[in-house]
């Protein structure tokens, strides 16, 4: 176990922004609650899977709604916790640790916020390794727990309970609809699960990863160089294309961001032409009609100068970007996973998930 | 107590139809339903007002959604008993007792029947006395009760738990919502509360009014005389115009079904125009300009040959009608009652509520 330190969190902003291979949440606002948080003089810990004993009471906690709307309105700051609150007390029991839904984008930081409200730990791992748009395309349901009981709390005090859904896709839905009816933006605890079984399913030592790529980053920042050769040689990352953003297509639906954006290739790419698919996050890279890079592998779009992320509600006309691909996890590569977040389950017609070569988890 | 029979059944549906004041929900289904679960042997029993122990703990059930769907995609037949076992559940107390939301249309039989199925009585009142589109619109919650916790179940075995809500507004909102993509109609369970407090705001007798009000009209049917004069004789009622329907306008705004309906006046209101305003159910009555009757009282129209009432889903040219006026029971007619129920709930602007003469009730 380690506490978390502002530097460690503005090292998390920026590495689970790429993690959140376009999408999963602006981390900004995270950050700033965050260190007010730390500045408060609450401890913010983080916990080794190993560490995490077989009998712990684990919750996933998190955001739900449109990303974007969670910059307009800003969190009241307890939607997690009341949330957690509410199905700590349906259960009897308190939550001994919790854990991130998804490691990319604004949910990497707020089971920290919760935890660090509760007094208790978040474990170093999560149910994406990655941001997907829906509830149900995490390994926590994946290989078995449903997500309900489940609550979700929004910042005016209302309360909803899912005590009972016949399966992932109808929780999605409705919970889907609740936070619509909300405002677009709710907090919330789901999948309460034994610590055995989050040591066997959850992506491992992923907030180390942010941590990690995050620290990449700025210290190449720091020191005039560019870390997106960094970011491929310790993440297994293959640099796809250096390129200009040539369009930008883009509309709500369903609560989604849906479209997909054009790259023009430049220097050792030049004349080559790209398009990169997307719903909320980026999801397939396809270049002279071949589709080279799909989901759940991750496709990070990163500015050519300084290695940040560009998140698909930013993008836009003329911006020169580094495209990459990091190779997902293996718990995201088998039949049970690819069914609910392969291409197939996004509506990418014809397209064959070909996996990156695996790359090593520290 | 009593326990009612089929004959009682083929009453009510008629009754509770007029009382739905042209909404409130097809109650033929529920009718089939009804008399299905009386042929199975089991009982269905109606306890008065008066015999309810002030310490019981009564639960308030009703089917919520689209009327015209709840035709279409026939219930299950559990969906408020799940709610409302959810609900038993969560307080760790079974309900000794259920009360209709609303007496008018599907939801005057919908208690029955999951009454029935928990082996427990329906007391002989409602939450409105008639039937109102929101569920705010209701004596329980405008006398201070909150409806919450309450529960919802849709046909394919979804929960959810309304835990906390901060308004009876945000109820409607977010229960609305859920409502919606379980697929337009649910069961739902909801305003736990004690017996005296029943005793004290529930609209009392309506079970036993929709009752007498089916027998008028089966009763003169069967002696092919008419009964919209003995209606509005043992109701207080008001025959405001006889008339043929010239002009419908209905849109389905937010799953509302929404707006007017013109009749031309006949035999001695010739020459008369009337507009009436509807929300699901009618709103106001305006003749040459001027609104006679607006919510809460009821209005009500009914075939002029069969007295039979016509909902404002089937509304069409050429109807001939009676509309007939119906006074609302003082508890809504209280200032608390008005602000939800009046007219300027419905956004009806500039239209004063000038109550009809208080009919006493038996």
């Amino acid at each position: 176990m380690r506490d978390l330190t502002e530097d460690d969190i503005d090292a998390l902003e920026v590495g689970a922004a790429i993690l959140g291979t376009g999408g999963g949440g602006n981390p900004y606002i995270g950050k700033l609650r965050c260190k007010r948080q730390l500045r408060s003089g609450q401890a913010m810990t983080l916990m080794g899977l190993d560490e995490l004993p077989d009998d712990a009471f684990v919750i996933e906690v998190g955001g739900i709604g449109a990303p974007v709307v969670s910059i307009e309105k800003i969190d009241q700051g307890q939607e997690c916790l009341r949330a957690l609150r509410a199905l700590e007390e349906y259960y009897g029991r308190k939550a001994d640790a919790l854990i991130a839904a998804e490691i990319g984008g604004s949910n990497a930081l707020e089971p920290l916020i919760t935890a660090s409200q509760a007094g208790i730990p978040v474990v170093d791992g999560d149910g994406m390794g990655r941001a997907f748009p829906e509830m149900q395309m995490g390994t926590f349901s994946i290989y078995g727990k449903s997500s309900a009981p489940a609550a979700l709390a929004d910042e005016k005090g209302n309360i909803v309970l899912y005590r009972e859904v016949t399966s992932e896709i109808w929780f999605e839905r409705l919970a889907r609809a609740t936070v619509t009816a909300m405002g677009a933006t709710a907090g919330s605890a789901t999948s309460p699960m034994p610590g055995h079984y989050v040591k066997k399913v959850a992506v491992p030592h992923t907030v180390t990863k942010a941590l990690d790529l995050g620290n990449a980053v700025l210290s190449a920042n720091r020191s005039h160089t560019n870390p997106i050769e960094v970011i491929c040689r310790t993440q297994g990352g293959v640099r796809l294309m250096d390129g200009k953003i040539t369009d930008v297509r883009r509309h709500l639906r369903g609560g989604f961001n849906i479209g997909e954006v054009r790259i023009q290739g430049v220097d050792a790419h030049a004349g080559e032409t790209a398009v990169i698919a997307l719903q909320n996050e980026f999801l397939a890279f396809t270049r002279g009609g071949v589709t080279e890079v799909c989901v759940p592998d991750l496709i990070v779009l990163l500015d050519l100068d300084t290695g940040h992320a560009i998140t698909t509600d930013v993008l836009r006309f003329g911006q020169r970007v580094a495209v990459v691909a990091l190779p997902c996890h293996d718990l995201l590569r088998t039949p049970e996973a690819l069914a609910v977040v392969g291409p197939q389950a996004f509506g990418l017609q014809g397209v064959t998930f070909r996996p990156l070569p695996a790359h090593p988890v520290p």
